[in-house]
């Protein structure tokens, strides 16, 4: 896990400073937008979507230089998807740090947000002098849908839980992590990066394809951080999603493996309305603690981290098959590192 | 003002078209997000910046169906940035109906602005078709900024509002105007317009600039509006400016114009901190009602219209500078009667 994480470090340094130069530094008469556009991504993330599309173009012979705008831009929207999702939870936390609507406030929390959106035009326009008209628009394509899809999934989860509702059935629950997780952190960094690197539609598809899995496996992890690790070491609000009620596959296991009394009570717990926005929570602490013990009881942690690791080989598998041919390389050995990495990562 | 209320209907008519046409119609498995998508556009706004970029783009002799994808594009952002400014400023009605953030709550009216910001990138790079390359990279280039120019006045305002910060000369408030306003509403509409009529890069800015002027004269009226019309006919809650504490040039006038113990007062209520996004609002009704008072005893919206006329008169003079020798027609006339139509309209 060292050679992985030494490739996240060495990432992180070259995108901070494409962001950086990115971001105007002068905020004279911009209310300090700027400066806090640079917040999130200078908090030290892991950088793993711009590092994947980096490992992947350079393996598949593509140059640093032609990917790291595009890398750029994938943290950007990342970081921008962050803040807005961290309104929507109503999050306190994120990396260590008081989240930027605790900070500063709702409402210049969801305009930062929107500032980053539009910043990530500029590059991407310039990628044409770089890589061509014809890969530039292609991974313009890319960006376009990537934000369509995590939109659609964002508004599946939080309709779901305005609803009531929650899934029952595996392909249910990776049908929303394939939009609101696996495209825009594996899917589109995969997809792009293969675009970069000069392979034609139906190869890049190809490559892109792997983060499916890759994202399934990811988020399930994710989950089962959220429950377990203390705050100190997972940098966010403690069974934060919990409160929120958040659909996990933790949380539909443990609701599928309940007798019949203590599922309609978990079913109602879950079901409780989140509000119009004015008030913290719809659960309260002994809900959390009640779906805390039906959790523990069934088991339902190690149940999800059993199918992350089935997600992860099939995403290594799959890498097996396509990159079989491609020359021995760190970036190469990045990408095999992930499946591991995914499933096995502490933060 | 005949005239000019039908040429906005034709163009309503024609933009919902547009609209309906690059949101899809299927909603499976996306939480509703389309059809959320479309509820504001379909509201019967104004339409008055599509209707800006339809007459520019054909009074310089280009055509409707060069021009419509982005009138489009600029009508979806404009309700994009409408759905993120309710959920920031906490509003309750918008065009007569309860706000999307009072129908769905604040998650999903923050996700259906993003998923709308990620619709606008298709129908700009598709006009690389219609109106070539150069043009429509000149086109994307103009809403880039933009949207930065938005975010920009949009965190200048809500800087203020949170340091308590009231402007205190007629420069200052242009300069955040121009920013939060002039440029979504008139400067892109008639620089990608001209842009796309042909006009090369130097005479696109020139018309471009009118929009500078007509911001200030729209933004003033819209503030008059709010205190002065009923919610009826107004379509947005009543006195809401004084609740939020928005920084217009009619309070700006009143403190300005008030003995030095009223002025204290009123600085000591418009600095109250709007808090960190969980109570209502920061000001209670007598401070409203005490607002009203100093704006009603120093004439503020009398002061305020007359500099709206100024402003006005200044792009009418700019427009018949430039556009003297343009051909008459329906599109030309709507252009000139702008400038009567932004300080006289009722809504």
């Amino acid at each position: 896990m060292d050679n992985i994480e030494d490739y996240l470090a060495g990432t992180r340094q070259r995108v901070e400073e494409e962001i950086r130069a990115l971001v105007p530094a002068d905020g004279r008469h911009t209310g300090g937008l700027y400066q806090m556009m640079l917040d999130y991504p200078l908090r030290h993330g892991k950088s793993l979507r711009p590092a994947i599309a980096l490992a992947c173009c350079r393996a598949l012979g593509g140059s640093e230089a032609a990917v790291m705008p595009t890398a750029a831009v994938l943290e950007l929207y990342h970081n921008a998807f962050l803040i807005h999702d961290d309104v929507e939870d109503r999050s306190e936390k994120r990396r260590h740090e008081p989240t930027l609507n605790r900070k500063h406030g709702v409402p210049l929390a969801i305009n930062v947000g929107d500032g980053m959106l539009a910043m990530v035009m500029r590059p991407l326009l310039d990628n044409m002098r770089t890589i061509g008209l014809g890969r530039a628009l292609r991974v313009l394509d890319v960006v376009a849908r990537m934000a369509r899809e995590t939109a659609e999934g964002q508004a599946m989860e939080l309709g779901w839980i305005a609803d009531g509702y929650m899934p029952r059935s595996l392909c249910e629950y990776t049908r929303l992590v394939h939009k609101k997780t696996s495209w825009y952190s594996f899917i589109a960094p995969l997809l792009a990066a293969a675009t970069i690197a000069g392979l034609d539609r139906h190869g890049a598809q190809r490559v892109g394809r792997l983060g499916v899995p890759l994202g399934v496996a990811f988020q399930i992890q994710d989950d089962v951080l959220n429950l377990s690790a203390t705050s100190d070491t997972y940098g966010k609000d403690g069974d934060g999603d919990l409160w929120e009620g958040k659909r996990t596959l933790i949380l539909m296991h443990a609701i599928g493996s309940a007798d019949p009394a203590e599922r309609a009570h978990a079913r109602a717990v879950v079901a409780k309305p989140a509000g119009n926005g004015e008030e913290q929570h719809a659960r309260n602490a002994a809900d959390v603690e009640f779906l805390r013990g039906l959790i523990a009881r069934h088991d339902s942690i190690g149940y999800a981290q059993r199918v992350a690791r089935r997600y992860a080989r099939r995403f290594e598998a799959g890498l097996h098959a396509l990159a079989g041919d491609w020359v021995d390389s760190p970036h190469k050995q990045f990408l095999f590192a992930l499946a591991q990495y995914t499933v096995g990562r502490a933060a």
